[in-house]
C-alpha cells in the first residue's frame, strides 16, 4: 500500500483539497475535548507536521485514540480540507484512524523541552525531536550538496582506507587493530610483539587522514576527494572533539594554493546556498531555537568574497590588536581560536584564508615556500568556530620532500609509494580536509558534536 | 592558470576548432619520426586521450621531448585542429610543451599489457592504467548514482558508527579496536581484560552492519540509508572477500517485503542506467576486454521485471534440475552460489528474488512469517554472480522479536535500544543490504574484489 507523504502535502496542497487520502507516521500529540480531537502527526518526510482532525462518530475508535501515547505510530485516511485562515495551511479530517504500533505512557520523549544531555541518552530516539530532525536531515542534505558539488565539476570519489599500516602525518593518537586475544598477544621469542601472527601480518591502526592515498588518486583522475570516517585516540573530553567522525579531503593537480581556497570558498557557499534551498524550515528553527544569528551568518557568508591574510600579517594584526588574548600572539606560535575568531570577526569581518604558516607548525608534506621558513598552507577561519577548512600545497619536489621529511625524522621508506608521485611524473598540486562535523555544528549552531554525530563515540562514551 | 580539459575538448570539439588552448596532463605514449612527433596525454578527466602533434622547430624542445620517460607531466599550448578522417576526431598542434615533472625509463608502467596481480603491487600507480582508469570511474558514478537515487526519494543518510559495543548478527568475526599497550593489556586483579583502561571503558570493535542503528533513524526520518564502510575479520582469502569494504543498507518504513524488491530493482536499474549514460566509454572498455558479455547483460537487466520466487519453490526446482550440483539442494540448507546461478541464468533467465527462507538459516532480526518456519527474507540473485542484494522485512512486534532472541540465546539487555524500537511506536519496516564492491565487481566484469577497491584489505595484506 503506498502512502501520501506530509511533505508532498505541503509541495502541493491546492491538488490534495477535497481528495481522500492515507497517512502514516507518528503521534507528536494528542488533545481533545468532548466529541473531537486533534492528533499532531509526523511522518519523517520533513520537519512539518500534519493536524489530523478526527470526531466520536466519525471514527470507531475515538476514545482509543485519544487515550494513545505520544509516538504511537498510526495510519489515517480521510480528507484533505484547507484552512486558509488558521495557523496550518490544511488539515486532515479523519474517516479512520489505525493504530500501527502503540507507544507507553513512560515513553521517554515526550512532548516537553528536554536538555540535549538528556537526549544524548536516548540517541536512538532523540531523532524523533525537533531540534535532531532538523541536524541530522541538514546533515544528510549537507553531504549529498558535497557529493554533487565535487561530482558536477567531475571530480572522482575514492574510497580511501580506514585500516592502515601507516600513520599519515606521524602525529595523533590512533587506535589499533587487531584479532588476537588481547590477555596473551603473542610475543616472539626476544618477547617482542609477534605482529605475524595477527591478521594483516604487521601493525595496524585506524587512519586518521585519507590525503597521503588520495595524492595517489589525484596524479591519476586529476581531481579527486574523499568522504569517509576518520579516528582520533585522542583523550579530549570536549565539545569538539570525537573519537569517530567523518571528512571530506579534496586533492587537486596541476593547481596552487591560489586555486585550492577557490575551491574551498566555492564548496562552502555551495553548499550554505543548498541548504537554504533544501531545508528552510530546519534552518529556520536553528535560528529561533539555537543561535539567533544563523541565518545572518550564512547569508553573510555566501555573499562575502573570503579575505585572504598571510600569518606573518595575522601575527601583526594580533598584536596591534587592543584585547588581551590568553595566549600572546607570537610568530613560530600556533594560532589559538581566540586568535582566529578575532582576525575573522573583528580584523576582516568575513570569513579569511591564513595562509603560508611557519613550516615548523605544519605537517612535512606542505610545500616550501621560497623564504624557506613557511610553507604554502592555508587555514579558512570563520566566525564563531574560528578554522573551519585546513590545506595546502603539497610539496611535489622530491629533493625537497626527502630534506624535509629528514628534518622530521621520518623514515622515507615508510612513505616508498608516496615520495614515487615526486618519481613519476610529478606535479604541482593541492588539497585540503573539512571536518564534517565541524561544518554540521557551524550551519546548524549546534555547539557540541556530540549533537551532530548520530550515535557520537567519544573517551569512555561506546553506548548504542 | 586554468587549463582546458580533454573532457570538455570531447564533449565541444568544433568550437574549439582553430582556437589555441592549453593542456595539463600525463604522458602515455610518444613517438617520433625525425622531425615530427606524437604524444598522447592523457588529464585525468575522462577515459579518452588527446593526441599532441609536435614539430621540431615549432617547439623549442623536440629532441628532450622525444625522450621524455611515459607518465611525464606536461603542459601543451596548441591549436586545435579538426581531423574528421582520421582515428582521433581532433589533435592538438603544439606550440610549446613544458615539462612539469618528468617520469623515469624504469617508471613500472610501461606502455603495455601488465597482469592485475602485478597491478596490484603497485596499487598506488595502477588508476593511470586504462583498467582502473575505468574500474575506479565507474566506481565513483555509482557511489553517486546511489547517493542520488536516495536523495531523490527523500531518503536520509545516516552515518551509522564504524566502532561498536555491540555485535550486530552475532554473527561474523570482527576486528577489536584499543589503544591500550598489546604487550602488556590491563587485567583485573581476577586476571581478565580490564577494559575499563581502554579508551572506550568496554570492548570495543569495527562493525560489520549499520542495519540496526539505521532502524532507529527510520523510525524517525521514515526512509534512511547508510553508505560506508564495514568489516569482516574472517580469514578468508578468496577473490570475493575483503576485510574492509563499502556497504549500501536503506531502511523503509511503513513498508513490508514487496516494497522492499521493488527499491532494491529500482536502485540496481538506476545505477546501470546512470553508468550507460556517463560512463559509456568505460563499460565499452570493459565489453572488449574484461567481459564480452557485459553490455548483454546489464542491457538485459534494465529491461527485464525481475522474477520472485520463494526459497520452497527455489528448492523444488533445483531438485527438479538436470543438472549435478557440488552440494545437493536440501530444504533448510542455504543456497549456494552454484543453485543461485542456475536459478537466476536457467530456470528465470534473469534477475530473481528469492523470498521466505528458513529461519534457521537467517538473522534474529527478520520477521516471521504466519508458517513459523520461513521469514520475510529477500535475496536478489543475479547471473554470473549469485546474491547481489539480501534483505528482509524486519520484526517489528516485540513479543515475536523477544522470543527468537531467546531462541538464539542473544541476551536483550545488549539490544535494549534495539528493542525500544518495538516498545515505542513500532510499525512495519524493511530494509536490505548491497555490497558495493560486489556490484562495481558486477558492473565491470571484474572478477577480484582486490580490483574494484583503491587499497584492498585482505588476510596479510596492508600494504600502502
Amino acid at each position: 500500500m503506498s502512502y501520501t507523504l506530509i511533505k508532498d502535502l505541503y509541495a502541493h496542497a491546492e491538488s490534495f483539497a477535497g481528495q481522500s487520502i492515507t497517512v502514516s507516521g507518528w503521534v507528536r500529540s494528542i488533545r481533545d475535548s468532548k466529541s473531537l480531537g486533534f492528533l499532531v502527526l509526523h511522518d519523517g518526510t520533513c520537519f512539518a507536521t500534519l493536524q489530523i482532525v478526527y470526531e466520536e462518530g466519525t471514527i470507531s475508535n475515538f476514545q482509543e485514540i485519544s487515550r494513545l501515547p505520544v509516538g504511537s505510530a498510526v495510519i489515517v485516511t480521510g480528507e484533505v480540507v484547507l484552512t486558509p485562515n488558521a495557523k496550518q495551511p490544511f488539515e486532515l479530517r479523519a474517516a479512520s484512524i489505525d493504530i500501527e504500533g502503540s507507544s507507553t505512557p513512560d515513553y521517554p520523549l515526550q512532548k516537553k523541552r528536554h536538555s540535549f544531555e538528556y537526549l544524548r541518552t536516548i540517541a536512538h530516539l532523540r531523532p524523533r525531536s525537533n531540534t535532531f530532525q532538523a541536524v541530522f536531515r541538514v546533515r544528510s542534505l549537507a553531504a549529498y550538496a558535497i557529493h554533487q558539488f565535487f561530482q558536477d565539476r567531475g571530480f572522482v570519489y575514492v574510497h580511501t582506507p580506514l585500516i592502515t599500516g601507516s600513520d599519515c602525518e606521524g602525529a595523533g593518537e590512533m587506535f589499533q587493530v587487531t584479532t588476537q586475544n588481547l590477555a596473551h598477544y603473542p610475543l616472539t621469542d626476544h618477547g617482542a610483539l609477534d605482529y605475524s601472527q595477527d591478521f594483516f601480518g604487521k601493525p595496524a591502526n585506524l587512519t586518521v587522514s585519507g590525503q597521503l592515498s588520495a595524492e595517489t588518486y589525484a596524479a591519476a583522475f586529476r581531481n579527486v576527494y574523499t568522504f569517509g570516517p576518520t579516528f582520533r585516540a585522542e583523550n579530549s573530553n570536549t565539545p569538539r572533539h570525537a573519537a569517530e567522525f567523518w571528512m571530506i579531503e579534496p586533492e587537486i593537480s596541476f593547481a596552487d594554493l591560489q586555486d585550492d581556497m577557490q575551491l574551498a570558498e566555492d564548496m562552502l557557499k555551495y553548499v550554505i546556498r543548498y541548504l537554504m534551498d533544501r531545508a528552510a524550515d530546519e534552518l529556520d528553527f536553528f535560528n529561533s531555537f539555537v543561535d539567533k544569528t544563523l541565518l545572518q551568518r550564512l547569508t553573510h557568508i555566501v555573499n562575502s568574497d573570503f579575505a585572504r591574510c598571510t600569518y606573518t600579517d595575522a601575527i601583526e594584526h594580533l598584536k596591534k590588536a587592543d584585547r588581551p588574548f590568553e595566549y600572546k600572539p607570537e610568530w613560530g606560535c600556533d594560532l589559538q581560536t581566540e586568535h582566529e575568531r578575532y582576525l575573522t570577526e573583528v580584523v576582516f569581518g568575513r570569513p579569511v584564508f591564513v595562509t603560508d604558516y611557519p613550516k615548523d607548525i605544519k605537517a612535512f608534506y606542505m610545500r616550501m615556500n621560497e623564504d624557506t621558513r613557511t610553507v604554502a598552507a592555508m587555514d579558512l577561519l570563520v566566525a564563531g568556530v574560528g578554522e573551519l577548512i585546513g590545506g595546502s600545497q603539497r610539496e611535489e619536489r622530491l629533493d625537497m620532500l626527502l630534506a624535509r621529511m629528514e628534518e622530521l625524522k621520518l623514515d622515507p621508506e615508510n612513505y616508498w609509494w608516496y615520495l614515487d608521485l615526486r618519481r613519476y611524473g610529478t606535479n604541482r598540486h593541492a588539497g585540503f580536509g573539512l571536518g564534517f562535523e565541524r561544518l554540521i555544528m557551524y550551519v546548524t549552531g549546534m555547539a557540541n558534536i556530540r549533537d551532530v554525530l548520530p550515535f557520537p563515540r567519544t573517551v569512555n562514551n561506546l553506548d548504542f
